[in-house]
This record gives structure tokens, C-alpha cells and sequence, in this order.
């Protein structure tokens, strides 16, 4: 029999259908089980009676054999796009047995310490909260991407060991090559700055590493990084096109991933036709009028610095998003270029949203 | 003045217009200097007079204003877009000098050994040849992208760090991770295997890392791989979904980089709906009566095998794929399911085209 999605069960009512996938909840109520099966294409409930069913268990890998039922309307379950069917199973064969849960996975969070997290990885994978993560991933991708096309860049692929390190600095991990020693790339700034004269724009998605022991979700051993390069264009027009690869990634996945963002009760988007840019200095003189701290002298806006002037950007301008550009010369990489107004601060910039930093550069 | 990509300028005809870009070629002829000038969107005739353009040379960026004019009929040039016009120079802003180049980037071919090629990179990466290379590469990836997302799967990244090494064996990087052991991954698969119980269907382009000091084609240090991943199917629908990757990869490649592939004098496709399935066995056995020279005792296809065999589907066929199943399960990876009729062999598979293999995998 050929296979059924679960989503397209749907089409099915009152036929039989052979459905596969896992586990994901099991209830016994006397001698009928209920399981939440699910596929790539979704979640259904599928009722079964005797020792078949009740044998089963969380993360069993099954293929259901039974009849798509309409369920009674006050059993309709509105969380699921399948809540108004279910599956009268007939007959069950196991493909793959799992081992007893060290946890219970159909709970609505996991609530689990980091290190359980870790250890269990590849369970932790398959609760829905964290497949949803996922799957805004891949559409800031897909976002990302689609913007960078817009904007007539080529899409590059750039190597990952370095003969030298790219931004100096310790903070970088060493490979033995074949006798040599090389680097893994901190960045493919260099890369990219190759591809100019040839494609004038490129853009890529890579891996960069920074050996920084530290704890932080700012500080990532290995770190996935999207990277737009255009030539010929002044800063503000850099700071355009900066501008115009944020809002429309934010607005990709907005679209993309409208379910999820309402189940994690995200806020929908606020961004105006112009977002707010201060410069690093200026950011610092709103927030001590607006917090009393003085922050003036400081070489960088430290983390609460930056949630305060998205909160600044959000209560003042209606902005998600506030571009704030000219940090120290000094404290940016060599590439940066300096203002030539000003040469201790550069011509660089982050793009901020909700409190935090998500694009960064340069002229 | 705003500027105008070169593309462009065949709506300004008889307008002015600034351009900017890279001067790919310089000829002089008396007091009128001729340049053929580039950006993202094309190449144009510039004609000039006086030092100011007779001082130029090649990959100098500038920034030329002047007026679009028609080319008379006869000096059309059909190769270029831009070819029924010129730009009459007025003008020119150095925006930077390069040094004399070491070759001439304007000859067709470079015709240069490989250190040399190697030696000069960033100089390399401009000449035209190898600039349609990376259009091919771009278009590959966008194709095999949309192929995995018609057939269900998620987009996924990995990390490239791994506390292990995936596949054995010495040929693994190894890396001083805070003073701990790591290695480079030769092989996204475990990360893609936890997956499928969260997607049941995933993708990823990601970087591969070969430690074999050869140099072949076949040896990379650093590549880059695209991974399809899929649970639920039988080894037929298995070999379906390559196929189905396959074709659809170089149909959109094709599509995408017609003019591209002209001018390399790539032949069309040839795909039959029906792409030919041998064993690796039956290949060998094909080969015999083809060649003579028996290799039927072989534990793989060597590369003469491989063109060999892609001849035959096309002079038998009509097909430039060809697709050979159930490789010896010693030569395979782990992995790799040996084929429960008979253990010897395995699901395995490779997808050859014009001669080479261009996607591999197993159940």
C-alpha cells in the first residue's frame, strides 16, 4: 500500500490510509490507545485497541495501517491542522524500536538543565519548540538569501582553512596540514574582498571559528554567518543596503514562519520606511538622558546599552530596528575604514533589533 | 551624478551617463584610447582622448562620464549586450590604481601553469573564463536547493567541529580545541541521521574535510558537499529522489547559464525519463564486451570505467546519466546498508554524468 502524508489525510476521510512516522505521544485510556504519530507533514491522532497499540511506545517508528475517521466536533483539536480527523488504526508494524525516554518529550517545554539538553541532543531535536527553531533558521536563510539576490550579488563559496590568521589575535584554532600549520578562518572578509572586482557584489553563508573560551552567546567556538559585499557604493549607501537585507530577512520569516511566531508569542514586526541611525556617541548621550548612566566615555555599547536604545528606537521612533554606525577605529577590525572626517571613529556599523546586534560591518 | 550599471546604459542612448567599473582591456590607436570597461551587469566600449584616458591601464577602477552614443552598424560587436553602443568619454576619476599586471587578463584563455594561476588569485578570479565558472557553481547550488525543497526537506546547518572522527581512518584533520582532541568532519552524516527523526526530510550544503595529501580530483582537503537526507523509502524511491535531484540540479543549471554554456560549447542534456540503472557488476560485465578488458573482478569503478560506462548510456541510451547500484560493502562506509539479498554488496549508489560521478550515496 502506498504511503500516506499525514497532513493529506485530510483528503481520505472515511478511506484507508498507510501512515508512517514517529511516536510522539502515547495515552492509554482502558484498552484504547491513543498516539500522536507524526511525519514530516504533521501531527494525527490515531486511536488503536489491544496489546498491538498498547505495546507501543514514545519515539517507536511505526506504519499504521486504518481508516481516516471525522471526529466529533466537540473533540475537534483547533492546536492541529489534522484536529479534525483521526486514524482508526487496524494494524501497526514497528520499524524501529526506541529505548525507554530518559525524559518526557511530549511535554510542552522541556525544562531541562543545559547539560541533560546537550547529552540527549538528538532527542532534544525532535521536540516540536526546538524543530520550530529550525525552521525559522532556515527561512532567515532563504530570507537572507533572497535579499542578497535582489541586490545583484553572486553567490560565493569560500574556503575554511587559512594559511594565516584573518583578524589577528590569538583567538584563533590551529590545524596541522599535512606538516604545516593553518588556520580556520575567523571570518571571509578576505574572501570576499577577492570576488569584488569580479562580481562587483557577492554574498555567502559560512562557517567562521574563534577560539574563545568563553560562555556567552556572543562568543561561538563555530558560527554560521551570512556576509554581503558590494562595490561602489558611498556609506549611505551602504547603510541602505545594509537596512534593506535586515528588514527584508525579518520580513521573510515574518511570512515564512507566521504559526511559529505566534506560538513562541512573538510581536509582529514594527519598521518604518526610515529606520532611526545614531551614531555610537549619539546612542550613548540618549541613553544617559534617558537612564541617568553615563556611558559617554565607553569605547563600545555594552549589551545593556544596546537594549535601551532599541527600547529608545521602539517608545520613540516605532522601530524594531535602529542602525547605529561610527564605533572607535580601534576597537573594529583592520578592514574597517576610518571616517576621513574623523579618523578615530570608523566608517562601520550594527543594525540592532529588539536589544540585540544582528548585522555588523563597514565601508 | 548618479551612477548607471553598464547594463543599463542602452536606455540612455544619447544621454550622459557616469559609469564605474574595472578596465578589463586598453587599446591604443593614435590619440583615441579604447577601453572595454566593467561592472556587475557588463562590459562597454569606452572611447576617450588625451592622457587622461591614454594614461589608464588595465584593472585601474574609475569612474567615466560621457555620452551613450550608437555604434555605426557595422561596428556592432554581437558578443556583448552592450555591443550597439559606446561610451564617448569626457571624463575620468581614478578611484584606484593597480599595479602592472604580471599577464595579460584580456587573452581568451590565460594559458598559465598552475602556480602561476594559483600565485594570482584575486587576478585570476577576473578574467571572464573563470568568473562564468562561479555563475555555473551559483546556479548548481540554487538548483539542488530548490530540487530538495520540491522534495519535502528542511534546510539544515552543522557544525564542522567534531569531537570524533566521522568515517575512520587517519584522513581527518585534527585541531587543539582548548586543549582537548577535535577534528574536521569528513562527512555531515550523523548530524543529518539525528535529524530525520525531527524533519524526516533535510538538506544542507556544507564544508568536507579530507586529510589525503593527493592531488587528484577525487582528493580534497576542503570541499564542498550537498547532502540530501530522507527517511521512509524503499531503495527504489531512493534512487528515485537522486535521479530526481540530479536532473533537476543540471536542468536548472542549464536553464539558468545558457549563454554560459554556449560559450564553453556544452552540449544540451540528454535525459531520457528513464535514467539506465546497472549494478556495479552488470557496468563491469557492459564494459567487457564494450572494451574487451575485463574488470569484472574489481572492487569499484575506476575513472576509465566510469567514462566507459557513461559512452555506453549514451550511445545505448541516449541518457548522459547513468546510474550504478550495489558497490561492494567493504569499499562503503559504514553507514552504508548492505543489501539484505545478498551482504556482499550494499544499497549504495552512484550518479555518473558525462563521464564522472556527481552524486553518491547509499541507503
Amino acid at each position: 500500500m502506498e504511503r500516506t502524508l499525514i497532513l493529506d489525510t485530510l483528503k481520505f476521510i472515511g478511506k484507508e490510509v498507510e501512515v508512517r512516522g514517529w511516536i510522539s505521544v502515547k495515552r492509554d485510556h482502558g484498552k484504547i490507545t491513543f498516539l500522536d504519530l507524526r511525519d514530516r507533514s504533521g501531527i494525527i491522532q490515531v486511536v488503536g485497541s489491544g496489546t498491538e497499540f498498547s505495546s507501543l511506545k514514545p519515539e517507536w517508528v511505526i506504519k499504521i495501517k486504518g481508516i481516516v475517521k471525522k471526529r466529533p466536533e466537540k473533540l475537534f483539536n483547533p492546536k492541529l491542522p489534522t484536529g479534525k480527523v483521526e486514524i482508526e488504526g487496524k494494524n501497526v508494524e514497528v520499524l524501529s524500536r526506541a529505548q525507554e525516554l530518559p525524559f518526557d518529550l511530549a511535554k510542552e517545554d522541556l525544562d531541562l538543565q543545559l547539560p541533560t539538553l546537550l547529552d540527549y541532543r538528538t532527542l532534544v531535536l525532535r521536540h516540536p519548540k526546538i524543530k520550530k527553531i529550525f525552521k525559522v533558521q532556515e527561512a532567515v536563510m532563504e530570507g537572507f538569501r533572497k535579499a542578497s539576490q535582489t541586490l545583484g550579488c553572486t553567490e560565493i563559496f569560500t574556503p575554511t582553512i587559512s594559511a594565516s590568521a584573518t583578524e589577528g589575535g590569538a583567538e584563533v584554532f590551529k590545524l596541522d596540514y599535512y606538516g604545516h600549520s593553518a588556520f580556520m578562518i575567523q571570518s571571509p572578509q578576505l574572501y570576499k574582498q577577492m570576488l569584488i572586482p569580479a562580481f562587483e557584489r557577492v554574498y555567502l553563508i559560512s562557517h567562521a571559528y574563534r577560539a574563545e573560551p568563553s560562555i556567552t552567546t556572543r562568543h561561538l567556538s563555530e558560527s554560521i554567518q551570512m556576509d554581503c559585499e558590494i562595490g561602489f557604493v558611498d556609506y549611505g549607501q551602504l547603510l541602505d543596503a545594509l537596512e534593506f537585507v535586515g528588514v527584508e530577512t525579518l520580513k521573510y520569516v515574518e511570512e515564512k514562519c507566521e504559526t511559529i511566531l505566534k506560538d513562541f508569542k512573538i510581536d509582529k514586526l514594527k519598521i518604518n520606511a526610515k529606520i532611526p541611525r545614531l551614531t555610537m556617541r549619539e546612542a550613548q548621550e540618549v541613553i544617559k538622558v534617558r537612564t541617568g548612566i553615563d556611558h559617554t566615555k565607553d569605547p563600545d555599547l555594552a549589551p545593556e546599552d544596546e537594549r535601551e536604545i532599541c527600547k529608545w528606537a521602539l517608545e520613540e521612533k516605532q522601530s524594531d530596528l535602529v542602525t547605529i554606525t561610527h564605533y572607535p577605529t580601534k576597537k573594529r577590525a583592520f578592514y574597517t575604514m576610518p571616517d576621513p572626517q574623523n579618523p578615530e571613529y570608523s566608517l562601520s556599523y550594527d543594525l540592532l533589533f529588539r536589544g540585540m546586534e544582528i548585522l555588523s560591518g563597514s565601508q
